[in-house]
Formats: structure tokens, sequence, C-alpha cells
């Protein structure tokens, strides 16, 4: 690896984030009529008209917005779009009544689902601190403390620990099995880590962090494998490991039986939460300002195991799911693991072992750029087969948005300035 | 046991309530110049004088007012001190910065000791409720919410669950060892069972079931020993079994060696929290309405225990504490035990078997009667020897007062009416 392939892949996905991502984006979400953000692309990027914003989308966005604004992209644009998403965010989404918000409104803004979902929570608290610390204002770090405040009231398991996840609206436990209700989960344990980290960074408030530190123990000795340190995607009540279903509120593609359950529904795991899992500790350990060497072990082990099963050294990228132990599931190649992998491989490079991880970034960073990305939209493919044709080709709905493709281009971009600050360093 | 032995028992309950107890605090309790409550009294029940108002003493007035005046004692100046506790507690004790009610204050309201200890705060939870039930004012349930609400907040352990006890003025969780925020107890546990059982009764709100359901769990399958299933007294953060030690904030009379540690600190169990628990639980689940028949082996492995160590059959009355296993460790008498085995071997006697359980009530009864009330005043000493002679001989102070005592009355004479039909109608 050389400085001038740093450059230049450096230089590649500015020209992504600049010219085809944010452009993507800053032309098209923004509901004028409505207020909030137009989420439903086809494959030539057009408004397929789809009545419907899902707290995820709505969330996600702002938070794009805003951390491009932060990291000094899109001018003031970024965030008067922030703004924008907030508004219509507490006007139409918020439950005035029980608190928390909505998990879909129509365009206009009409309750669709008025289920509290805490996975999409996790978002609300997410975006809304990035939004402060992008912009100063306080209406998003005021409500993200809400929902905190909602989640410590009625979603913790004040017998076992950990959260639960799905409730009705009025937070009563939804109902056992597809309802969700009898079951903790890998998703919103993570996100709740990777919110609760933004969360304190804006508000330095103990109590954050004091629950921040509580989710990181639950993730390492609750939902990490005991052997392998890989995550388990699902979990009864008491942490036994349940078979993985799937849910009558969905955020995802994951593919299913036709009866819900998972093939190897209990020994299942995924490479891209797992290096997503790894980078975001690493972050959070930063903001807490923790020594990331005491964790050393479970870190690496997330990038061994994407390194060893997960990589598609023939045709690129990363696949879907596999074993805990070894060997692979589902060999197709979804958007998000590409992105979060891009992030985690770079800090595997900058924290680990620059020769040993290089090759993985390098693989992805071409599967994205050669097949993942629709060049001529701006935006990504959602699933394309192991050799990169496009299965599914929606630019953008409910659940895909751009919190992954933007973020991965953020924050891949500050990775590879450091890696050309080191190597630069490393040759004067 | 005749039906004429009851009558005459629960004349002499009825008579020390009315005559005695109720007479008591109703003829000096009430601060008419500052408000709220004085509750420090000598042996002879004068005012001694001291300058202070603890969140027990005031929340244990509120409580034994407004719940004699539910059970029909002391017409409308029940009510109305009840009232008056009330607003002296929000106008001086709740802290409008940080939420959550100040641990003491001096007479005039000016705060002494600012910390916020889930122990008293469960007594907010449990008066303030109850003062709603009595009195249909909604204020009551309202502060009693805002305490729950702070505690799920501020006070869960969200890895281990439980929840944390000692914390600052502004909820920053306490040191660790003698600071107690590395510890778990059965004390702030189990009366967050009691208070939570009120709350609920007043709310009807599922999220105050749900941690109402999951304290129970906290109690029977962490705080309880596996075997003996009687309860230990503290815990690490982590549920382990930790040596019984004296906090920095103390609300009785527990004995330590000089080193502030408990002799047997690993092995000791109080007779008086075991049965109290019994009870409490069996009221609890009323209140739910679960069938206790389900849990009829840990309730009567409570009774048991006591029956079979803590009884003292020579000299009348309930021992401090001893082993789970078996062997008494502390013969002297403390009042608040007393209190409680006379609730709790009368629900023996309701629910179990009033021929083996009878004995046990009527010794206690005849030792409290005949040994622990200081007649020519109206309260009990709070502590005896193990022949019943004072050792101390206030009336009141700020960690005494009449909770244990009222309730006691209230309490056994709604039982001895029970047992009272019971019998008359199998003569009849």
């Amino acid at each position: 690896m050389t400085l001038k392939k740093l450059l230049d892949m450096k230089k590649e996905s500015m020209n992504h984030l600049q010219q085809e991502l944010l452009p993507f984006w800053l032309d098209r979400c923004k509901d004028e009529k409505n207020g909030g953000f137009i989420t439903q692309f086809d494959k030539d990027g057009r408004d397929t008209g789809e009545d419907q914003k899902s707290l995820i989308a709505q969330t996600r966005t702002i938070y794009t917005m805003a951390s491009a604004y932060r990291a000094g992209y899109g001018d003031e644009r970024c965030a008067d779009y922030a703004k924008f998403g907030v508004d219509f965010l507490l006007q139409k989404m918020w439950d005035s009544q029980y608190g928390g918000f909505f998990w879909t409104v129509n365009r206009k803004g009409d309750v669709q689902i008025d289920k509290k979902i805490g996975y999409g929570l996790s978002f609300c608290i997410y975006s809304l601190s990035e939004y402060t610390l992008a912009t100063g204002d306080p209406t998003g770090l005021d409500y993200a403390e809400k929902v905190f405040d909602a989640l410590q009231k009625y979603a913790v398991d004040t017998m076992y620990g950990g959260y639960f996840e799905m409730f009705e609206r009025d937070w009563t436990l939804c109902g056992p099995s597809s309802g969700g209700g009898d079951r903790k989960t890998l998703d919103f344990h993570m996100h709740l880590m990777e919110a609760l980290t933004t969360l304190y960074e804006a508000s330095g408030k103990e109590v954050h962090r004091r629950k921040l530190e509580e989710s990181i123990e639950l993730l390492l000795y609750r939902i990490q494998h005991p052997v392998y340190r890989t995550g388990i995607p699902q979990f009864w009540r008491d942490w036994s490991v349940a078979p993985q279903i799937k849910f009558d509120i969905v955020w995802g593609w994951d593919r299913f039986t036709d009866d819900g359950v998972k093939s190897n529904a209990e020994d299942n795991t995924s490479y891209g939460h797992n290096v997503e899992f790894a980078w975001l500790f690493l972050h959070a350990l930063k903001v807490l300002g923790k020594d990331w060497r005491a964790y050393e072990e479970v870190i690496l082990a997330q990038f061994e195991h994407c390194l060893r099963d997960g990589i598609d050294w023939e045709y690129g990228g990363v696949y879907v799911e596999g074993s805990h132990s070894g060997g692979v599931y589902d060999r197709e190649k979804e958007f998000w693991q590409q992105a979060e992998v891009l992030i985690g491989m770079l800090d595997a490079c900058l924290h680990f072992d620059l020769e040993k991880y290089w090759p993985a970034y390098e693989n992805v960073h071409r599967f994205v750029h050669d097949k993942m990305i629709h060049h001529k939209v701006g935006e990504w493919w959602p699933l394309t087969t192991r050799r990169g044709e496009p299965i599914w080709t929606h630019m953008s709905h409910s659940w895909k948005v751009n919190y992954h493709t933007v973020r991965a281009m953020v924050q891949s971009i500050q990775r590879l300035d450091r890696l050309i600050e080191k190597v630069s360093a490393h040759r004067s």
C-alpha cells in the first residue's frame, strides 16, 4: 500500500460523497409541501410516491444532514435540511400524550403505525443529539433526553437487565413471539450504544455516561457469544439464546423461511453488525475517555472473524451472515454491511495492523465503488448477487435511506486522512 | 384458641390504637409553626427539640395518618394531618432542580443532607400513593409517579438488574464501601415492592404493574438465599453476596462492630424482614390479582424459619437476627420486628395453619402489650433486653416514628376480624 493509493482512494470517496451521494439527497428529499423528507426512490432516483414516512428514515436523514454539516460538507444547506427534518419530527411524529415518537406516519404526517419501537427511538436519540452538536440548537438534545427518559422508564427489564424493544403506543409491552415483547435483540442494544455515545457527547451528563457504560457491558457480557465474542441476534428475556425469528415490525431485508424463522436460527452472526460494533465501540471508548487497549481482545475478535470468513476474496465485498465458529451461510451482498466494514477495516488498520487489514479495506472499497454504487444516479444498490449484480434495485425506501452510505464516506475519509498522515510521517 | 380470646385480643389492639397510639401522635406531632411533623420525643413523650426532619419520618407519618383514615380511624383529623404533611414535603423537601426528595431538612425546612436515598424515596412513593387512595387528592399520586420516574431513570442497573440506592443530590452514584454506591440491599428492594404495590393500587398503570412484578422477581431470585429462601441483606452490583457493612447514611439501630462490619456478615438474616416480606408479598399478589398458592413454598419458608428460630418461647417476642440455616445471633428485641411479625403470623394463620401459627402470634402479642408498649405514654420502646427491659427509651426520633406500630395495629385488627369471622362461621 502506497501513499498514492491512499490519496487516490480518499479522492474517490470524496468524489462519491460530494458529487454523487449528497447531491442525490439534497436534490430530492425535502418535502416542501408537507415538511420532513421523502425517502422512496426507484432505481432511477424517481419518487415512487409511496405514502409513508418512517421514524427510521426521518431520523436517519436528520443524522445524515447534521453529521455531514458537522464534518464540513454541504455548506449551510445540510444544516437547514437537518432543522427542516427536526421540525417535522417534533410536530408530526412526537406523541404528546404518551411520550416517544410514532413508528410511521403518511407524507402529510397522519399517524399510520403508532407503536413505540426501541430501535427507532435509539435513532431519535442519535440524530437529535447529532443535530444539537452540529448546529448548537438545544431543541434536539432536549427531545433526545425525553426519549432517553422514556426508555429508562418503560423499556428496561429491571429483573434481568437490558431493554425490551417493542411497545404499543401507550408503552405496554407488545405480545410474545412475532410481537417481539418476549425477546431482546443485538440490533437494539448496539444502536442504543451508538445513540448513548452521541447523547453523552452532547450532554456530558453522568446518567448518560452510566447508561452508556452499562449498554457496553450488556453487549460484551450478554449479547456476544461467550466463546467466539461475535454477536448473537436474539435472546429470551433471561438472556438465553432465542431462535432468530421475524417480527411483525421490520426494518430490513433479513431473509427468513416461510414460517418466519431464520435458517441456522441459533448459530447465526452478521459480519456487518460485528465490525460495526467494533468501530462504534472504539468510538464510544474515545468519547468516554477510556483506553481501548483494555478491550483489545474483543475488538480484534470482530475484525478477525470478518477477515477470516466475511470477506469475499474472489468477487469482492462482505458476505451477509455465517456461523460463529466458522463457515458462511449467505453469500449475497447487502449495502449496509459493505458500508460498515469500510469504516471498521480502516479502524483495524489504524489501531492494529495496517498491512494485515488493508487488503480487506481495499477489497470492499473496490467492490463498493465498482459494483455497489449506482454512479449514474448517486446511491447504492440495496442488494446484489455474490458477483455484484443488483437483485433489489430501489435507491431508497423507508428502511434504506442514507445513514449507512453517507456515514461510510464521512467516516472513511476521516480515517483515510489519519492513515495518510501516518504514512507520510513514516516516510519523511 | 377460642373466639373469646380472639375478641379479647382484638379489643386490646383496638384500645391501644385508639386510646394510646393515635392520640400520642395526634396530640404532639403537628408542627404548627413550620409545617410538617415533629418526630423526636423522649421516654415521657416530650419534644427533645432535635432540629431535624427526616424524609423517612415525614413520609411515614403521612402514611400513618392516611392509612389510619382509609381504615376508618381518627375521623377527619387523620386526613387533615396527612395533607398537612404532604404540603410540607412538597414545599420544603422536593428538589425542583434535580427531582426527588432531600434526605433531611431542619424543622424550618432548610436542607441538611441533600442526598437522594432509594430507601427514603420508596417511602415517598408508598405514603403519597396511600394519601391519594385515602383522600382522593391527586397531588399525592402525581409526586409518587415523579419519584417512580426518577428511580427508573437514575437508580436502575440496566446491566445486572435491580436498583442502586445511594445518590448525591444530582443523582450521581455515591462512592463505594460505606458510601453504598457499589452495593444493592434487601431493605430497599423490599420497601420498593411495598411502595410499588400501593402505587399500582392507586394508578392502575401497566408500567407500575410491570415494575412491581419485576421487583418481586428480584426479591425471589436475587435477594433470597437460594437454599433457605430467607433474605440476604447486602449484595455487590452483580448480586454476589457482600459482607454486611454500615453505610454513611443510616436509618436504624443495626449493631455493627467498631470497623462497621456486621458479625456473621455473610450469614445473617432478619426474622422481622423475612416475615414482613411474606405478608407484604401476599398483599402485593392480592393487589396484582394473582394466586398466592403459586408461591406457597417461598412464603411458608419465611414463616417456618421465624417460627423455628425467631420466636422466644421463654421470654416472648421475636429475636433480631440469626443464621439462614439455623441458630440465633442476636436475642434482643427491637420494636419493628415485633410489629411485622404480629401481622405476618396472623397471615400465616389465615392462609396456612391456624393451630400451628396462632401460638406464635399470641406470644408476640403478649410480649408487645406487656413489655414493648410504654402504656403510660402511648408508643413502643425502641429496643429492650431479651427479657423486655428497655435499653433505648425514646418514644420516637427521625428513624423510629409510627409506621411500624400504627400499621401493626391497623393491619392486625383487619386480620383478627377475618379470623373471628372464620371461627364464628365454623362454630355456627
